[in-house]
């Protein structure tokens, strides 16, 4: 079994938990992790569970690491075979919100590299895979980044999420926020990245990223044509430390950087 | 038959329009108003003109003001019977972007306030409806705002659509973005007025609004136990001349106010 037919096979297996949570909201019981705005439901933590016990029996010596607890530590060895998991992505919206905008990702990086990766919005029912080198599909149909090629006529999703880092967030998009064409902020890394894959959005940049919110959604955008940077403009290594991220149809990829580091110089390398 | 009922009726007859419209996105012909950011289609069109007729046909002396062309004039009588329609308000969502986030607006004023209201969100089939002193509902149940008292843990939608008042809207919510709990900007109006008045969220703040963006939402919101002002905090009349508005549960309302005005002093008045 490919990495890739084991991704899809697991986002299949676990979305209908997802989805009936979902159904079910009212009753969740929320926790918090670091203070009230990062919330935690037991379908998060059951959903990883479930995930991992999959890997654990499909590939027993691969490293995990995953958003919920105990597996957050990265790996020693950056080059290991290491599965890159977030139960529930965009959590928050998964308890609020008329939009159901978050969803499960799933990465896959061997060689330092991320290899293969699946998002799926199980309420849209919806499933998002790419591998290395062999495109990326939305329910077995062509992703396609779109052709927008200004950033004064882009539509951009800014990420205000981590309370650790809005402020850093807010200074380095003071420029993009009056230039862009359209201003959007979902708060969901996985959406962010996806509606750039599928051309419904020409750019989302993020601050605060653990790598299981990139993993997925880098090699998805990559596929479908489009670049994901750090703000420096350089590539994203799964575990190269750093925690923010551009991504664009490509196009327009040099001059959102380029707008952002007019806000904030010293995030040039 | 009350403004309300044919508000109700109105916003049946016509959803089905803007639905097939979505569904059938990728072969919209899509025109720009006032430049590339202010789009219209034709489902836009059509549905204004299929609200007009039905207001002309069961009350033809009242007056009608409408987002799309020939209505736009706001009317010399502000206490004279008016409609205040925006056939399909969240446009540019309507033409990308994976959330249905757009809505049909439909507002009714007398004597100078809003005395009935109704939104259509077409393809999640919701329907919500206020009038003065009646409570407001969703689908027949009623709505009721959050119980959210602090600022630093609410979930708060900040408007950056409108071109023209971009900057304005970036510096007068500086403050407000660092101190909200989660941000969010979904870019229409009914949907920030919409989750306030459901509880899926707490604020919303807009600005370059017109009195159909604001009508149908201010009073759903006001019957849901919510309130709605200007940024000054003075209470909205629809044809009072102003363009921002303050939207919240009521309980964290004064200090989202404070919190703007430390950012933008000139705003109080």
């Amino acid at each position: 079994m490919t990495e890739l037919t084991f991704i899809a096979d697991t986002l299949d297996h676990v979305a209908s938990l997802v989805a009936d949570g979902y159904d079910n909201r009212a009753q969740l019981q929320i926790s918090s992790k670091d203070g009230p705005n990062d919330v935690l439901t037991q379908v998060d933590t059951d959903v990883q569970a479930r995930i991992v016990e999959r890997i654990r029996q499909q590939f027993p010596s691969d490293r995990i690491v995953a958003e919920e607890a105990g597996l957050t530590e990265l790996p020693s060895d950056t080059r290991a075979r290491t599965w890159l998991i977030d139960p529930i992505d965009g959590t928050q919206n998964f308890v609020r919100g008329f939009f159901p905008a978050f969803g499960i990702s799933i990465g896959f990086a061997v060689g330092g590299e991320v290899a293969a990766g699946g998002v799926s919005f199980p309420v849209q029912r919806q499933k998002l895979l790419a591998s290395r080198g062999k495109g990326a599909y939305i329910n077995g149909t062509p992703l396609k980044v779109s052709s927008t090629s200004q950033v004064s006529t882009a539509r951009v999703d800014i990420d205000f999420s981590s309370p650790q880092f809005r402020a850093q967030a807010a200074r380095s998009t003071e420029a993009l926020l009056l230039e862009a064409g359209q201003i959007r902020a979902y708060s969901c890394a996985v959406v962010g990245f996806c509606q750039v894959a599928a051309g419904e959005q020409d750019a989302y940049v993020l601050f605060g990223a653990n790598p299981w919110d990139i993993a997925a959604g880098q090699i998805i955008v990559e596929e479908a044509g489009g670049s994901v940077t750090r703000l420096s403009g350089e590539r994203i290594l799964p575990f190269d430390g750093e925690v923010g991220a551009v991504v664009t149809n490509g196009k327009i990829h040099r001059d959102c950087i380029r707008v952002i580091h007019s806000s904030s110089p010293e995030l040039r390398v």
